[in-house]
């Protein structure tokens, strides 16, 4: 296994790595067991250059760390190419030299003839093995340049063999090869070179994970990819895909065994620093790998979890998920009655009741896959269990413009609880903000644990866009009291009236949750 | 090809489609040329039904519309099952029908015995085939139940072409095969069965779009997919990729050739609509398939595109970008200028105040990208070509609960033109739809001609979601005057100055192109 991530990760749209996010990451390949960490261009970029001085430090306890270059450039020697000096300043113990292998790229890209970029192969390769480097020959283009000139294609790598390169890295540079034509390449090259062969995939034909495992399957014995498939274009060949796919479903070891669980988490992190998503359908590692809607999906894995799920999501650190809709019916309702303490059987009417309102309330653009606090307090109000802790006489909410005091709206808002009245109001920075503040200032008078409660997440999403601003709208409401956080939805042609019924959710599951009545 | 997005792609996380949702993406296939769309489950679904109803009346031009149920329940005849009569109801030429093939999906899921589960699928397909609907047998956990019991997930197929089915779907329902075992078990399976054979993925392990390719190369004669790619855990093969690799690259007709450019469009459409991207990778679909990070990439695409592009980007109606932000910053600052007929100078002080000002202004939380209307505003504004067409003196815009008539807002406004004041009121559907008919009504005593202006489109985004109900919103409104449409954008803490902001361009907008002073 080599990651690029900190490379060839870095060239994608959006991605940029300072030095101690580069460390990072390092650290967290190192730790995984990842075998190479391919690192960067210290002839391209200065920063790089910091960062190889400053990974000496890191004690690496796994990682094989390797700087990234290409062949010399044309009419020089290797000893006067500055790129290949900045190499050798990096002090890593190998080098990943990227070289042509497609014949058209060398004479229309670079306007060198075919022998001479073979000379700039050898010698380029030649040197970094005299001083004692490691050298992954990185063969650019090459299924292109095998489809075009195969004679060319193999005379590249041989130059790269014979002067002393540790492997031969097969490069679908472009992202168009398919496994089938993969699969018949690698079989003829490492029965053809003594020297181990590399694979390193691009995604253009969405096949880099397929290509990749083909490939090894097919006799390479090193795979290049970043972890989370980051790259330029479509991406690289995902590490994260690859390894449990090779590890748990083909038998080959790529890090230890008891790593293996820490996938998920390494790929959170990578994420996290790149400030960039893994995509939520990442396989194996991604949040809905294992979150199951369909209610015949949801009712099978409670039976066998072989049913809808190729492997176990603990192999791979990651979680099983029932997610609530109209797909998924009774097993979810079920679930989370079990939770609530109310459970039920799957045949009585009041699951069927329950399970008749979601469809109903998400037949008007509800959703409760995430709105687990509007979730219960359905459940709650079709069991009879629900009471409501105030009641709403009215409100006012005021924007205007021009405004004074920093505050474009106002809320004028009248409760009853138990009998006893309470008229207030508040300022904030647009409607749904005031209504917000003066709702929470009422009820505190009688609810002081409400102070507790803060919200921390706030969306809108409009549902039929079409009537413009007479559109519905759904908010979703995620709130904290520093011990549990719940999720609450609400829907309206009204932005003001949706963020009520989402607030007032919000706060009738906190107490109720509390046990006030 | 079969498009399951409406069914199989709706079972994706935080996906909810309405009916007209659906309507919209059917017709979207159909222009595409997509020979099958399978739509819904009306057994399950009371929303599915009413679509299928309403889908009758589109008029298709290319594809098969297609309903999804299972085999009938154990114990009754098809004729007494509700689910199967309501597929009927459907009324759709044809039916998939889903059977059990994994001999361990019948004893321990649905506790059948593997004779009764046979009878299930021959009995089902038949009562279709007999009402003269076309059946596609979705052959369930097909290649799982291949490995573990090859005989008995061959009787299922047995059962299911001896009653009738005209197609033989082998579903990797778990998403856990390789594109090397498919291959071998499609050529044995399409060799063994006199009907046309279906191939079915999931992406659990990364392979849906590479096992759907190798599984026509090896026989298949029809692909499911969804066409981004959305469904259940880590989704279905994606139609866009699956449909211009075997198209483009592997010489298989799916679409008609003329309708290829239009892949890019209807992946975004159909994201839009879903309210889920794409993903910026997506192969040849995405917005970063064709974008190149500088560098030796961008060079070498400036002097042949096959160095670094594995196929013309407009051949997929998608565009190939040069990632140099600088550059392109002014690079569209200067097309727009032309477009206006205001032409300027890559290194004019105008053209460099202008992107300056859209750097604050994107700073902000404003995003040009998709509202060319206040573009072209920021742009006229700082060369000093604007001049407002009235001024607000103030609005106030009033909310409340509980209301009256079934408005539930109204807004107050007073603006001047020429010296000229104008006051007036309108209710609405919540306060920006109130505000933006008082806006309307004020403004069209002097300029008729906003009365051809229609709101097309309204989104909101909340920018910092963490600051809740005072989080920072992104409103973005596309307009339409019958012979153009536009887009503008408005961002605030409030999300009624946000909406008010977009609306003032929109208005201006139209009059300044409309050459109204």
């Amino acid at each position: 296994m080599l990651d690029t991530t900190l490379r060839d990760g870095a060239q994608a749209r959006g991605i940029s790595f300072s030095v101690e996010d580069k460390l990072k990451i390092l650290s967290a390949l190192d730790d995984l067991g990842v075998s190479y960490v391919e690192a960067g261009n210290p002839g391209h970029n200065p920063k790089d250059l910091e960062f190889f001085k400053r990974a000496a430090s890191v004690g690496l306890k796994n990682a094989r760390l390797m700087a990234f270059g290409s062949t010399r450039r044309r009419g020089i020697s290797v000893g006067e190419d500055k790129n290949a000096l900045s190499l050798l300043e990096a002090g890593t113990e190998g080098v990943c030299i990227v070289g042509k292998s497609w014949d058209f790229h060398v004479t229309d890209i670079i306007n060198a003839a075919p022998d001479e970029n073979l000379a700039m192969i050898g010698e380029t390769v030649g040197f970094f093995t005299r001083h004692g480097k490691e050298v992954i020959f990185e063969a650019e283009h090459f299924f292109d340049g095998y489809r075009d000139n195969p004679d060319y294609a193999l005379a590249t790598l041989k130059a790269a063999e014979d002067a002393g390169a540790g492997c031969l890295c097969l490069c679908d540079t472009n992202g168009g090869a398919f496994p089938d034509e993969i699969s018949i390449i690698i079989k003829k090259i490492t029965t053809s070179f003594a020297t181990p062969v590399a694979i390193h995939c691009h995604n253009d034909c969405g096949m880099a994970d397929a290509n990749t495992v083909i490939a090894v399957c097919s006799g390479a014995s090193q795979v290049q990819g970043t972890f989370n498939g980051f790259g330029e274009r479509c991406g690289n060949a995902r590490l994260s895909t690859v390894i449990p796919n090779l590890q748990l479903k083909k038998n080959y070891s790529c890090i230890p065994d008891e790593k293996m669980r820490n996938l998920t988490t390494t790929a959170l992190l990578i994420s996290e620093i790149a400030n960039d998503g893994i995509g939520d359908g990442s396989p194996y590692v991604g949040k809905n790998a294992f979150a199951h809607k369909g209610g015949m999906h949801a009712d099978g894995v409670e039976k066998d979890e072989r049913s809808f799920e190729h492997v176990n999501p603990d192999a791979v650190g990651n979680k099983r998920q029932i997610l609530t809709s109209e797909y998924s019916g009774r097993t979810s309702v079920l679930s989370k009655t079990r939770k609530l303490g109310l459970p039920l059987s799957k045949d009585s009417p009041e699951t069927e009741r329950i399970v008749n309102r979601l469809k109903e309330l998400e037949h008007q653009g509800y959703q409760f896959e995430a709105a687990d606090g509007s979730f219960a307090l359905v459940i709650l109000k079709q069991l009879g269990k629900y009471k409501p802790f105030f009641e709403l006489k009215n409100y006012r909410v005021l924007g205007e413009q021009p405004y004074e005091d920093g505050k474009s709206a106002s809320a004028l808002i009248k409760i009853i609880v138990d009998g006893k009245t309470e008229v207030t109001a508040a300022e904030g920075d647009g409607p749904v903000n005031a209504l917000d503040k003066a709702l929470r200032k009422a009820l505190e008078v009688f609810y002081p644990k409400l102070m507790e409660v803060h919200l921390t997440d706030y969306k809108v999403r409009v549902l039929d866009e079409k009537s413009a601003t007479a559109s519905k709208v759904r908010v979703l409401i995620e709130s904290a009291d520093g011990t549990e956080s719940w999720t609450t939805v609400g829907v309206s042609r009204d932005i003001i009236e949706a963020s009520w019924l989402a607030l007032v959710d919000s706060i009738e599951y906190k107490l109720l949750k509390d046990g006030i009545d």
